[in-house]
Formats: C-alpha cells, sequence, structure tokens
C-alpha cells in the first residue's frame, strides 16, 4: 500500500464540492456587487518583489512573509515572496499606472493572500480578501467614505444570512482630539491599542490598563464614558457636542462622522448604522473614518469587514500623495465562522438542474442533444453516460441533479420526455421539438 | 525622490482595469459554461507539501518548483512549495475526499499555477489554468471523453471570437497499435516525441528525425503518411481500416476515435471537428483520447486548449485505480495572444452604466438613493461625489461610465431626471418616482 500523506497543509482552506459552492456563491455575490458599484477590479501577481513587501511590513507582518525559492537555486538570491495583502500591491499599482488610471480610481480586489501564521482555528495561511478601495490624487472628499461603507454593507446584505447586520463607524479624528485636548497625545498610541481591544476584556482590565499608563483618574473616567458612547447619529453627534471640546481635529472628525452617517442614512440600505467611539481599528494607518460591521445575535464571531480612511496609500513607494478610503471583507475566515454558526447553507448548491439519462448507448446522441438545447436555455445538466444498469443511472443523477430526464427508444419515436424531480418525486412531461422554444418549455 | 522599482515581477500578468475586466468576462463564461456543464468546481489551496507535487513532478518541472520559506526560518526546513499544475492536486483530493465524492466525479478547477521559468514573450510564471476533468473509479466509460471535448468546445464558442474553431481528435492507441504492427514499440517514446514536434518543423526535419532513428525508409514513408491523415470522422475512419492493421490495441484505438467523433456530432456545437493522426500531445500520461484546439485563421498562436484520457490519476498517491479525462484553457496564456491578435476588444469594458452626478452636497442623498435603485434593477452605477465644478465631474464620468445622470435642485424638484449617453450624446428622461418599477423604466 502507498501511504503519502494526502492531506492538504494545514491553516488552507479546502472544500468539497457542495461547500465549495456555497462559497463562490458568496464570491461571486461580492465580485458583482463590488463591480455594480462602480468599484473596476484588478488583480496584481501573488508574487511581489520582496523590497516591496517588506517597505511596509514589520513586526509580525515581517515574520509572516512567505519567500519564495526555486529549487535549483541557493536560498540567498531569494528576492520575491508571496503578497500578505491587498494594499502593498495596490499602492504599487497605483505610483505604476498613474498616467493610465482616472483618478478617484474606485478599484477591487479579490484574491488571495498569504501569511505564515502558526496554524489555529479559524486563522489561515492562505485566504480570500475582497477589497474595495478610492484613490484620489492629493485629494479625496470625504464623501467617498460613505460609498464605501455603503458598498459593503449592499454586499453582506446580498448573502441573506438571516440575521441583522449592524454597522460601527467611527473617525479617529475624535479620540485623537479629545486626547489633545486632554493632553494626553504622548500616549496615544498606548490608549488606541487599549481601546481597540477594550470589547475582548472585561470593563476592569480595560481601567487597569489606561491605570497602567498612570493616567489620572478623572482622565480615565472621561476616557471609559467615551467609549461607550454609540448609538444614531442625532444622539451621538449631540452628546459628543456636549463634551465641549473646542480642539480642532475633534471637532473635524465630528463633522466628518455626521456628514457619512447622514449619508448612509439616504442610502435606503437595509442594515442598522451606529456611531460607536469603541472603534478605532488597529492599524496605524488609518486617519479618518474607521468601520467595522458586526452581526448583534452572533457577537463572538466579530467583526465580518472592515475598513477606513487613510491619508497616503504609497508613501513608501513615492512622494505624491494619494488619499483614500478601503474596506475588506476576509472571505475565507467570514466563511468559516458562517458555516459554524450555520447561517449559509450548501444544500443543493452543487447540484445540477437535469441530469440526462440515455437508457442505452443508442440514446446519448439524443442525449447530448437535449442537454445542450437545455443548456441554452440556462438549465445546468449533465448527461450519464454510465454503462450499467438503469437503476443505477438513476441513483447516481439523484447524487448530482435536481432532477432526471430518462431517453430510451420510446421517448425517442414519441419526441415526449418526462423530467422527475428528486426530491419531490413530480414528473413532467415535455415534447423535445419544443425544447428550444423557451416559450412552450415546461414551467420550472 | 523615492526611487523604488514598482513594476510587477517579470512574467506574470498585471492588467488596467479596462483589460481585467475583459480578461474577468472570459473566466466567468468558462466558469459558468463548466458548471452548466455539470463540472463541480473545487479549489485547492495554492500551497502543497513539496513531497505532493515531487511524486509526479520531475526534470524540468522539478526545477520550476518554487519552494516556500518564512523569513524566520532556515531554508533547509522548507516542504512547502506551490503548486506547478492542478492535476497533482486534484489526484490528492481525490484519494483524501474518495468517501465523499461521486463517481463519475465531474470537476472544475479554475486558478493560477506557478513555475519558475526563465521570463519570456508570452511565457508565465503565475497562470491561469481552467480545467475540467471527469474522474471514475476503476473504471470510467469512453463517451465521457466526448463531454469533455464538448464542453470544452461550448466554452470557446462562448468567447465570441470571430474566427472559426477546430478541434482535433486523436486516440494514442492507434498510433502505438500501428508501431506494434511496425515492430517499433521500443522506439515509441521517440517517435510519439517527434510527431509530437512534427507540427513546428519541416516536414525535412522530421524525416531526418525518423532516419536518424535508424527506422527503414519504408517505415518512415508509412508514419509521414500516417501523420498526414487528418478530416472527417467517416474519410479518416476509413483510411485507418484501409491500412489493414489487425494490432487489437489500434483497432481499440479508432473504435474509440470513431465513437467520440459520432457522439461530437451529435452535440450541434458549432465547430469542425476533426480527426488528426498528428495529435499526439506531449504528456506521457495521456493512454487515449487526445485532443486540441486551434483556430485555423491564427494558426501561429497554436493550441488554445487540449486535454486526453489517462488511465491512472493518482497513481503516485494510492494503489487505487482512477481512470480519468480531461482538458485544459491556458487562460493567462490564451488572454494574451488574443489580444496580440486583436481578438478580443476590452473597449468600454470596464465603463458602469450611470454616472450619478449631484451637482452640489445638497444632492448627494439624492444621488445615493437614485444609484440605489438602479442598482436594485441591475444597472451598474457609480456616484460622482468630487468636489468640484460641474464640467469637471462631467468629464470624470465620461471616463467611467456609459450615460450620466446630473442631479440638481431643479431635478430633485421636478423629479424628472435626465440620462446623457457619453458616446451618443442622447438623452432620455425618467421619473425619479417610477425608477423603482421597472415597467416604466427608460428603455436602455
Amino acid at each position: 500500500m502507498k501511504t503519502i500523506n494526502t492531506s492538504k497543509i494545514s491553516g488552507t482552506q479546502e472544500l468539497l464540492p457542495a461547500a465549495q459552492a456555497a462559497f463562490n456563491n458568496l464570491k461571486s455575490k461580492i465580485a458583482d456587487t463590488y463591480r455594480s458599484s462602480g468599484y473596476q477590479e484588478i488583480e496584481t501577481p501573488s508574487i511581489e518583489r520582496t523590497e516591496i513587501l517588506l517597505a511596509k511590513a514589520g513586526g509580525d507582518t515581517e515574520k509572516q512573509i512567505y519567500k519564495l525559492i526555486k529549487t535549483t537555486e541557493s536560498p540567498e538570491s531569494s528576492d520575491q515572496a508571496l503578497r500578505f495583502d491587498h494594499t502593498v500591491p495596490l499602492a504599487r499599482y497605483v505610483v505604476e499606472y498613474e498616467n493610465d488610471l482616472t483618478f478617484p480610481f474606485k478599484v477591487a480586489q479579490i484574491g488571495t493572500n498569504f501569511r505564515g501564521e502558526r496554524a489555529q482555528k479559524g486563522r489561515f495561511r492562505e485566504f480570500y480578501q475582497c477589497d474595495i478601495d478610492i484613490i484620489g490624487r492629493n485629494t479625496l472628499p470625504i464623501a467617498y467614505d460613505a460609498d464605501v461603507i455603503a458598498t459593503l454593507l449592499h454586499t453582506i446584505n446580498t448573502f441573506e444570512l438571516g440575521t441583522p447586520v449592524l454597522a460601527r463607524i467611527n473617525n479617529r479624528k475624535i479620540l485623537s482630539g479629545l486626547l489633545s485636548a486632554l493632553n494626553l497625545t504622548t500616549k496615544a498610541p498606548e490608549i488606541f491599542s487599549i481601546i481597540d481591544h477594550a470589547e475582548k476584556v472585561t470593563p476592569e482590565k480595560t481601567k487597569f490598563d489606561f491605570e497602567a499608563l498612570q493616567l489620572s483618574p478623572s482622565d480615565i473616567k472621561k476616557l471609559l464614558a467615551f467609549i461607550n458612547l454609540h448609538g444614531e447619529r442625532s444622539f451621538v453627534i449631540k452628546e459628543l457636542g456636549n463634551l465641549e471640546i473646542t480642539d480642532p481635529l475633534y471637532l473635524e472628525g465630528v463633522n466628518e462622522l455626521d456628514e457619512i452617517l447622514y449619508l448612509l442614512e439616504s442610502t435606503g440600505l437595509e442594515a442598522e448604522v451606529q456611531a460607536d467611539m469603541q472603534i478605532v481599528r488597529g492599524l496605524d494607518y488609518y486617519t479618518g473614518t474607521v468601520f467595522e460591521f458586526i452581526l448583534p445575535e452572533y457577537k463572538n464571531i466579530g467583526s465580518i469587514a472592515g475598513g477606513g480612511r487613510y491619508e497616503n496609500l504609497a508613501g513608501y513607494f513615492t512622494d505624491k500623495k494619494f488619499p483614500g478610503v478601503g474596506g475588506s471583507i476576509g472571505l475565507t475566515r467570514l466563511f468559516y465562522v458562517l458555516n459554524e454558526h450555520q447561517l449559509i447553507s450548501s444544500t443543493e448548491a452543487a447540484l445540477v438542474d437535469y441530469a440526462i439519462i440515455p437508457v442505452s448507448e443508442h440514446e446519448y446522441d439524443e442525449a447530448f442533444n437535449v442537454a445542450n438545447k437545455l443548456r441554452n436555455k440556462n438549465y445546468s445538466t449533465t448527461v450519464v453516460l454510465l454503462d450499467k444498469k438503469l437503476s443505477d443511472k438513476l441513483s447516481y443523477s439523484a447524487k448530482v441533479a435536481k432532477s432526471g430526464i430518462v431517453i430510451g427508444e420510446a421517448e425517442v419515436s414519441s419526441k415526449i420526455l418526462k423530467a422527475k424531480n428528486f426530491t419531490t418525486g413530480d414528473t413532467t412531461e415535455v415534447n423535445i421539438e419544443v425544447i428550444s422554444n423557451p416559450e412552450d418549455f415546461w414551467a420550472d
């Protein structure tokens, strides 16, 4: 017996056909919605020069980069690696093709990225990210932030998860301005980090972390009250005004947040949108709007999409300024958690509409013919060419198709076919001659 | 000035948005046709254990494998690499999930593979392959070969290339049987290789290569006549009969070829199908049917798709027998050559149907609203949120959309919008109130 291990490597996704169909269905919905919202899809290579990736990476990300060596090369010669996100390649792309692009450049990227993470549940080494970004040249109006958020919400709505979606929106300028007003700017990175983690720990732990930073009890009290502030636009904007902070950055952030929330109300999206001072997003490069979506009935899933505004996309590669706003759906992880919570179903997803079942080889030509006519009418079909008993052909058909159409001598001569639905057992008749005429075809 | 090189690495594909849209359009057509023909899509990880890949690879392929190292690891520890084709991962997948799959397993794989080739025109280091395969357990009826060929032809037809497609079909058993009848079996590998290259060299060179193998002048004459044999089923089958060869493998091959050509005639495909004794395909693992498609009016493009029957998919991983038949469209290379010959157009491909152009910020909400209604009716839209003069907004819109709809105070109060087609200059009126009613909407 051969005993080679045929399992996939750990930390990657590999699905059976029905689950793959469900996954691809979500991926298609994402691509369709992005496209219909005016985002132009691009696809950069999976492989980049290492110097491009290392320009931005650092810390843990750098350790997780997969470098490439050809088997015949010495490892020292490796100067290529797998991309770890879509942002770095996008920055390179925008700089490289600036003169061929129309700005603001609304762009979508759907593909896999690679990180050599320690394998653990729900963490992937190769994973789909589905990004949209809007890149300006020198400037980008704030209203575009609403466009990105609305498009992502619209996308999630097409998933029809059967549970509400909540969009939590914030603007990092508000907290930055508050910290400036409190004379805490020097401790801003640590405070942002504590707030970013606040939801994953107890309120006591957050308070303890603030204390460890040697903040005054009065400041801690203000910060704890501040991060608890969330709700509808009018309420939160009013509360933020009541704090009577005059720091210009703070006021700018409040105004931007107000505008974006107002615009989102206009889009008629079926999702609850809240301002939420607890949302800061981990990444340093966000400079204004930040947002994430959650499923309030499944809070432990965490964020199902997120993003924000950044002042400069390509600062590593050029002195020109490309401000942008973007967001991402981490599809591989999302699919994993949605499955875990049975929020998507993959039953039937991989079945064709009709199995065409010739009784003997004499009906193969007619079977191909009928299959072709059905496909031309957008029914998916498969022709069962097994060299077996009819009962075996039928049992195979029931595994791969919703309905089956047997074609034997009688059917060929009468030109009347019967389609049997394998689930309900219902049978429908159809005349072969009229298959090519959509009007006269059987009701589905 | 920062001077980092922002070009993509050589040997990879990176397209501007309009060309990317044209590429994705072909990819969607492939996926749709495969699916509608009953092939279930799977997606294996890009990364495999090196031992899995090396089980099949060898020679040049082995040298081209990209191995992976994490930056923190010593290169010796590398036991993972990027897949170089879909066949090895499929073999692993079938062995791993045998009990969860329904056989014959009709499977599609659309994704990129990686080969560290020397960079040259039309050769790619990361490239899309779009494969279909039908895998049997122990046996697989020969008629399935016709299913694969018909599906690939049907797929190519959806590209609407505007030039005929020719399917060239053969069966390796015929040549093997002929060589056996001529007592040339010991030289079979060399002869297959010479015939495989015959089209790329002059007839004199082919004759010279046969002579170098020390074949008799009589055998050379027979072989040269044989590989020139091609044409319609009835003609070729009759000619093959006229050779009066009784070798059983030869006769089996002729019968299989006859059956497959007969079935392909039944499918009503709009493509010329020929038997062609020159088609042998380079790969050793094909054992019966082999085929490739060409565009006869663009012969220098070479094969645009091909495949064949193999006796055993997973012999490297298991003692169980999985015979199969498969074929592949090398989409990255195909797109490259189709562009080179201007056989596909990417104009307009990345434009949205409508740009919604609010005159000022006061109409942003209405603009989002209208965009949303249009999207719900499957029109792609983009809202122009530029903080600029109307003329600038219009010139931006003309670059990203087919038509533009300006929304100002007058439009909001009258509820009458005008859509202007940027190409024709035609203007159409529509009432905002009725946008949600498909029946009353403007004609497209």
